[in-house]
């Protein structure tokens, strides 16, 4: 069985699991603290060059880092990857966006605000930066989805398990999800699809 | 032709330049502004989420953002994208790695100080965090290329090319690569490689 280096708080691990409950892969959890990242180095060393969780551990012993590399290898060949070449590029479109202009805005005002055990005055110089690029993510995950069902096709992807999981708990981080309707309409959907799971 | 809304000093529309090169694609450049991003909405609004530069218009008109996804779609069937799963997923992890422990620091540096049209004092209190983060980036590039000529397998792949393009020109960004030999060797590997060329 693959061994998952996880964190149940975290987003980008919650995609995993999410993508493996989908497919019915198991996967043996390993939790991995996201706080205290002082064993990161013995853990996850050889593993992962950004010693980060998700870390994927196949069955041979072959790892895997980057939760959006994760979910391609387990989603190639399956319905959450387009067979058509345009459709495909345009899943890693928005799974690249979520890294680049979602995750490290919405993903760090939640972590600061929810999970950090930091005191506010710590980290509230930072928030209204983040919380400006992360509103300006979720406006364009607006605009797109308005007369969409899903972000690619018609179809639930690897681009809405990628997004979803930090949209669908931004309010944790600070942000009011009221001016979104159409992402509200889409975090619904995902969620009603057979074979959800929450995160905890 | 497809047309790429492109920055000739941008990193990341270099590595599309440099895929296409190799390639034998030909794309009409259309020059946009890295610091005045007054007309990103008028231009880039109906095509990419982001506003961002690199965007590819197909020739039918349909468009396609983020290098990454810019490099899987034209890479594809062609012998930078590996024929085998795991592989493929090994090209992403670094491709991903690339977008969020690499690009936000070393690019960000060298825009800043070369580029940004900045004085020094507006900026120089980020640059110690960009100078850590991108040289731990670095280490983790350094450890791995030990003993190996590419990022993954034995010829270049889509991985070689969205790290080559920051990295060879880290020193803007006031980073020293004297202490990475390993990434010194694989730059002028990358280099070297027939059909290359160079960022202007």
């Amino acid at each position: 069985m693959p061994v998952l280096y996880n964190s149940m708080i975290s987003g980008n691990c919650y995609k995993v699991r999410l993508l493996a409950a989908h497919l019915g892969v198991e996967l043996e959890l390993r939790e991995v603290s996201v706080t205290d990242r002082s064993d990161r180095p013995e853990l996850l060393g050889a593993l992962n060059p950004s010693l980060r969780v998700p870390t994927l551990v196949l069955d041979d012993g072959r790892p895997l880092g980057e939760s959006g590399a994760i979910l391609w290898y387990l989603g190639e060949g399956t319905r959450f990857v387009p067979a058509d070449r345009y459709a495909r590029a345009q899943v890693l479109q928005w799974m690249f966006f979520e890294q680049y202009e979602h995750e490290p805005a919405i993903a760090v005002a939640r972590f600061l605000i929810a999970y950090s055990g930091l005191e506010r005055e710590q980290y509230e110089k930072r928030l209204p930066r983040l919380h400006a690029d992360g509103e300006r993510a979720l406006a364009a995950m607006e605009r797109h989805l308005e007369g969409r069902a899903f972000f690619v096709g018609d179809e639930m992807t690897l681009a809405d398990i990628a997004l979803y999981a930090y949209t669908h708990c931004a309010e944790e981080g600070g942000f009011d999800l009221a001016p979104f309707p159409a992402v509200r309409s889409w975090l619904a959907r995902v969620a009603a699809e057979p074979g959800h799971i929450p995160i905890p």
